[in-house]
Order: C-alpha cells, then sequence, then structure tokens
C-alpha cells in the first residue's frame, strides 16, 4: 500500500507541476507563448506519462474525483480512498511548492498572478458565472469518469486506456479553461490554492464539489451503460446487431 | 440495443459539447486562444475518448454518416440506422443545450455568434461558396468513412482505429473549418442550428445532404479497394509483390 | 496489383489534398489561423490515417522517395516501382485539383499564392538558399525512411509503424516549412506545381533530385544498422549488454 | 556493439537537429510560426520516432542522462556508459553541425542568436535565475528518467513506451523552455555549445550537472517505487487492494 501511495502523490506532484507550470511559465511567454492549447496539451501529457510510468503500481489516479468516481463505478474499494485522497493531496501541494520555487527565481514574478488557481464570477478567466462554472466542472468531470471506466474496461483493447485518459484530460481544458481554469481534480485546485491564499481558498469549495458530484454522475452513468443488455463487440468495430 | 442508443446519444453529446464548446468558448480567448487548431484537436479527441470508453457497446458511431457509411460498405444492418440516426441527433441537441447553458455564463454572450454552426457562402467563415462547400464535405465524408472502414478492418492491427479515426476528424478539420466551420456529420450541425435558428436552420440541408453522399462515396470505393485482388499483407509493412 | 495502385494514389491524393490544403485554407485564417505547425500536424495526419487504413493493401507509400527507399532497403521488389510511382503521381495531381476547386469557391483566391508548391532560393518561404534546400531535403527524407524502415521492422512492436511514420512527417515539417515548404515527397511536389506552373514547375527538379538522393542514403544507413551485429533486443528496453 | 552506438549517434543526431532546428528555423517565423508550443512537439517527437526505429537496436537512449539513469535504476551495465555518452555527444554535435549548414542559408543569419543553446540567468529566455535552472534541470530529468523506467518495466503494457517517453519530453518542454531553453540531455546542450561558443559554454556546466543529478534521483525514486511491496496490476486498471 505504500508503494501505491507513493505512486500517487507522485504522479499528483508531476500533474500540478506539468499542468500549473506550464501555464505560469510559459502559456504567455511573449511571441511564442504556448497558450491555452499548450496548457492543454500538458495536463493531458502528466496524465499520459504518469498512467504508463505509474499505473501498474497504483491504477494511475492522480485525481480524488478519479478515486471516488472508480469507487462508485464498482472498481475502487472504499476503504482505501481517504489514504488515497491524502496521498493525492500531499503531492498536489509539493507540485505548487516546487513550481513556486522556480517560478519565483524570474524578475518581476508576481504571486498574485494566481499560479494557476481556479476560479469562478470575477475569478474566472473569462469571467463565467459560479453556476456555469459548477455546470461545467460536474459536465467535464462526470465524462473524464465516463472515459476513464469505459477505457479501462476488459473489453477495451489493451494498453490504449492511458493515451485515452490522458488526451480526455487535453480535450477538456481545451472546451473550459475559460470557464474555471480547469480543475476536475480537487487536488490540482488544492495545492496552488494554498499558496496564493485569499480568493482562491474561498472559491476553492467548488472545486471540490462539482468535481465529486461530477465523478458520481459518471459513474452512475458508467453502470447504466455497461451493465444492460450490450452483447461483447471488439472496440472501434461496428456493431452488427 | 437501448445501452446502444444511450452510448451513441452519450458520444454524440459530448462530441458537439466538446468540439463546439472548445470554438465557442476558447477558440478566439484573448491572446491565449487555441484557434482553429485547439478546436480541430477538441473534435477529433471527443472520437477519440468515445471511441475507446464506448466503441465496445455502439461501435462509436456518433455521426449520422458515419452510421449510413458503415451500411454502405457492408459493415452494419440497415434496420438499426433509423434508431441510430435519432439517439445521434438526441445527443447532439443536448450537447448544444448544454454548452448554451456554459456559454451564457460569461458577460457579453451574443448566441448570434452561431454556437458553431456550419454555414455556407455568407456564412462560411471564410465565405466560401455553395459549391465549394458542397465539394468540401462531400469529399472529407468519403475519406473519413474510407479511414473509418479501413482502420477497422479485420487486417488492421488491432486496437489502433480509436485513434486513426478520431485523429482523421483533427484533420479533417485542420484543412475545412474555413470553408464550412466543418461538418461531415448531420447531428453536430443540427444541434446548434435549433438553437442558432434562421440562417443555420436554412443552411442545414447541406450538411445533411453532402455528408451522406460523401458516406455512400466512402463506402463505394472501400468495397473496391478491400473486396479486390490484394493479398493480406500487415499493415505498415511495405508489401512485397 | 490494381488494388494497391488505387490505394496508392487515394492515399497520395487525401496527403495532398489534407496537407497542401490546410496550408492553402487555413494556415493564415485571421486571428485563429493553424499556422504552421497545424499545416505540420495535417501532413503528418494524412499518413497516420492514411496508414492504418490503407497499408494492409498497399504497404501505406503515398510517396515515390519512400517507394525507391524501400526498395533500397531490400523490402520492396524493382519491378513494382515505377507502377507505385505513377499510382502517386496520378494521386497527387488529382489532390491538388480538388483542393484548387474548393480553394477558387472563395473571394479574392489567387493561384499565384501557390497552393503550396515547393521552392528555394526566391521561392522558399524563409528564402534559404538552393544549397540549404538540397541538404534539407536530402537529411529530411534520409532520416523520414529511417523512421519508416526501422519501425517497420520485424523487431518493433506491432501496429505503431503508422504512429511513428506519421509523426516523423509532422516532425519534419516543423523543422523545414521554412526551408523550402518541405517535399521529402516528389508526388506531393508535382501536384501543386502543375496548376501552378512557372516558378514551381521550374524548381521541381530538386524535389525530385533531393527526395530520391535522400532515400537511398536512408535505406543505406538502414541496411548499415539493422544487418550490422546487434542482438535483438525489446524496444524501448534498454540494451543489456 | 557498434551498431547500437552508431545507432546512438544517429538518433541523437535527429534529436538536435530536429529539436533545434524547429526552434532555429521556425519557432518565430512571422505570423504563422510554431512557437514553443511547436518546438516542444518537435523534440518530443524526435525521441518517438526514434525510439520506434532504433530502440530495436540500442535501446534509445540518445541522452547521457538517460543512459546514466537506466544504470542507476539497475537497468543498464555500468561498462556500455562511456561508449554510449561518447556516440551521444558526438551525434549532437553533428545535429548542430547540420543545422548550422541549414540555418546559414537565409539570409540575415546570425550565430550570435544562439543555435537554440541552453542558459540560465540574463542567458535564460525568461532570466530565470541559476537557482531556478538548477532546480527545474533536476526535477525534469528526474521525472523523465521515471517515466522511462516505468513505461518499460515489464509490468506496462508493450509498445506504448515509446509514445510514453517522447511525449514526456514534449512535456518537459512545454514546461520549461522559458526557464533554460530546456536541457535535460547534456549532448543536446552540447551541440549547440560548441558552435556558439562564449556565454553557451560558459554555461554548459549546468546541463552536465543537473540532468545527471536528476537521473540519479530519478533512479532512486523508480528503486524505491517498484522494488517494494506493489502487486502485479494491469496499467491503467484501478487498483482493488
Amino acid at each position: 500500500m505504500l508503494s501505491k501511495l507513493l505512486a500517487e502523490a507522485v504522479g499528483t506532484f508531476w500533474l500540478v507541476l506539468g499542468g500549473c507550470g506550464s501555464a505560469v511559465l510559459a502559456a504567455a511567454f511573449p511571441q511564442v507563448g504556448i497558450g491555452l492549447l499548450g496548457v492543454s496539451l500538458a495536463f493531458g501529457l502528466t496524465v499520459v506519462t504518469g498512467a504508463y510510468a505509474l499505473g501498474p503500481i497504483s491504477g494511475g489516479h492522480f485525481n480524488p474525483a478519479v478515486t471516488v468516481g472508480l469507487w462508485a463505478g464498482g472498481r475502487f474499494p472504499g476503504g482505501s480512498i481517504l489514504p488515497y485522497v491524502v496521498a493525492q493531496v500531499a503531492g498536489g501541494i509539493a507540485g505548487a511548492g516546487v513550481l513556486l520555487v522556480i517560478a519565483s527565481g524570474a524578475p518581476g514574478f508576481d504571486l498574485a498572478g494566481g499560479l494557476a488557481s481556479n476560479g469562478y464570477a470575477e475569478h474566472s478567466p473569462g469571467k463565467y458565472s459560479m453556476v456555469a462554472g459548477l455546470v461545467c466542472e460536474v459536465v467535464m468531470t462526470a465524462m473524464f469518469l465516463l472515459v476513464i471506466l469505459g477505457s479501462t474496461h476488459k473489453r477495451a483493447p489493451v494498453g490504449f486506456a492511458g493515451l485515452a485518459i490522458g488526451l480526455a484530460l487535453t480535450l477538456i481544458h481545451l472546451i473550459s479553461i475559460p470557464v474555471t481554469n480547469t480543475s476536475v481534480n480537487p487536488a490540482r485546485s488544492t495545492g496552488p490554492a494554498l499558496f496564493v491564499g485569499g480568493w482562491a481558498l474561498q472559491q476553492l469549495w467548488l472545486f471540490w464539489v462539482a468535481p465529486l458530484v461530477g465523478a458520481l454522475v459518471g459513474g452512475g452513468v458508467y453502470r447504466m451503460l455497461f451493465e444492460a443488455d450490450a452483447e461483447p463487440d471488439v472496440i472501434g468495430r461496428p456493431a452488427t446487431s
């Protein structure tokens, strides 16, 4: 169990350092910055690389909502949720801390820039309302869990889940960074918020509530779809009945 | 059959929410917007992720033209076309509806922006003529079907079809967003058009006719290529005779 | 053999329509254009999708230099080179033709823009000299062939060659579009040049000579590397002796 | 052994020519340049393509830090380190040399632009301090090695390591180009520095020390994680105990 928790902490460390790091360090670099497209790719690749490297140890969740959603989908034991979540949050805080060390080495760095914290209303990148943020985070997390549960189902082709899941996170960021800076992951939100404080901490509740609700919804939809009458088919092949 | 239809509805919901959502919410975000490249990637990734997650249930069409093209290629039963198409259109409408809920949470949102509807002539992003739009949608859909049918053929390597098909949709968008905003999928066109009304509805016919014609062409080319004299070869290996 | 030639023609049609099409239609679209990064991705994805869809039929060359390089590497029969090349050139011309039909549907279209033709010196996008263009095309094609021959070798993991080869073409474009607009493929160069005429035809010789020389070099390096003393290892695993 | 060393030299040649080449030739091309996102993708794709093409011969390190980190992780014999590193450095120098030949074919080329050399403080793209550069290079290389060692572990799915490792290098560049221009690879740093001289040579020490330290850290973390109590699980599947 210890190596599982270490793997979850390291993977979440990588997710926050890589995803938030690309946003803070490189997104708006003059002339040649990577933009929201580059940040979306970076978040996704932290999961692609983490899944192939650490997945064999811990399952590669790196996200409390994923852990809870896997439990809701009947694929993770309830008794392991708490230690997994603690490890993930600890890793996320470490990732934000290392990012702060690097970022503060540039002239004129200002923590008030937010360290890629998540927010809504006046702290949404595009000034989206709290309701828009809630809806968006719930729906995105639900679809994220559906992709995770479906692509790791025994009927899906072996080995591709790491790509599908990581690229799902890229897709989610491509859609929703303007709305909430994209969380779908309470540990990813908590790390930067602890260092930024103020508004980031005050708005942190939404990025625990909405992803967890979305994860439960996603787990439920998965059960509805996969425990019904579908016959086994090879993925990608058209159904013939 | 019910779980197949639910899977098609959810997958098409995801395609419209993710693809059109990235266009509406993030494409033109100031300074760091994802642009047409990000939108192209998003559309493709909805299919990559949907294919690995839901493909084992329904085959992962998410598109009436795909369903019809698979039938034309001899790989889908005619009697299931209608329910599949109904589920896809319903999912597409739901995706556009949720997108509208989120998008309208930003100050100054204006539905007249089009919700990423498809169009030609004065409603083409680059003002391309109706004929150019027709030719483009027919050719793109035909090639899309050829990729789908070829990469899921029993001689293709197992598991890679989801990537090849999704990335084909990315490619198609990289080429043709300026021409018609890219449809190749009547359900994707119908969802936003119902909410936008007016010109989007008036031009909707083209985005049913052209993709369906293209799908029939693609299915026919597939039959010509794959039912001819080719010996079995391993994909990617150079033919030796 | 007929279906092989048809597959090569269709695949090269797709390569030219998709790659050059993304350049002509979408690269410089105002504000949200896909840029050279999008064009690079498009060229690569024509090969990724074509390889998985058509590779089982013809081997998926879509490029006279690839066909010649595979022969140089001992993996393709000399007697099939000529028909393959004819089919590829025919497909490339058809791709450029359909692109012209679509592109000319926009107001203000001007064929003098070049239809993404390849060029050097004053017709190089970045005004690179003829010598720079020659060196670049030879080296890029040689490395392209090395990737093709290595990733389809029997010791490489099955199924990944289509991705590796297509992404190699993306990489080559990321490097060299400013130098020559990137060819590494005489059929891709010939299609647009026939419609553009003038300088594009006058400079076409380089985009036959350099890729073919590069392909022979790449085939030779492959033979040197793979027919030497290396023991069999699993790809990606570190060698242990 | 000779073919292994040739493969390492060719692969590192490709990494430097492709990665630094995309930066020098295409990153800041007017209007449509590929930016740091394109450069990040290019570096990663040199490794993806090199791994599938040459990995079966030499293991596909292309990087002294990788070779040392694999030894630290117990997966590479100490006696082969020196010849591998010599081959990699020679390949890196050749790559920078060919890049110089091509780049100098453009009007107004100026070697003082740096040929994509790595640097810190006043030679960091974003003027990041030496300490920030050190921390960044150590952490990034450590995570790179963890991905390499984990994704090639016998419990990881076969064939995906080349993608995971190459995309990890893309991710690392997405994060850290502004800090040091990203090295994590002493051979990549040495090639351009030899041609640029001056500051690039004076700062080269950091890009040997930090990646090698990071590699040792990564190898150690790997041993801690993978030689502990974890039971075998299929990658990507959630752990169930």
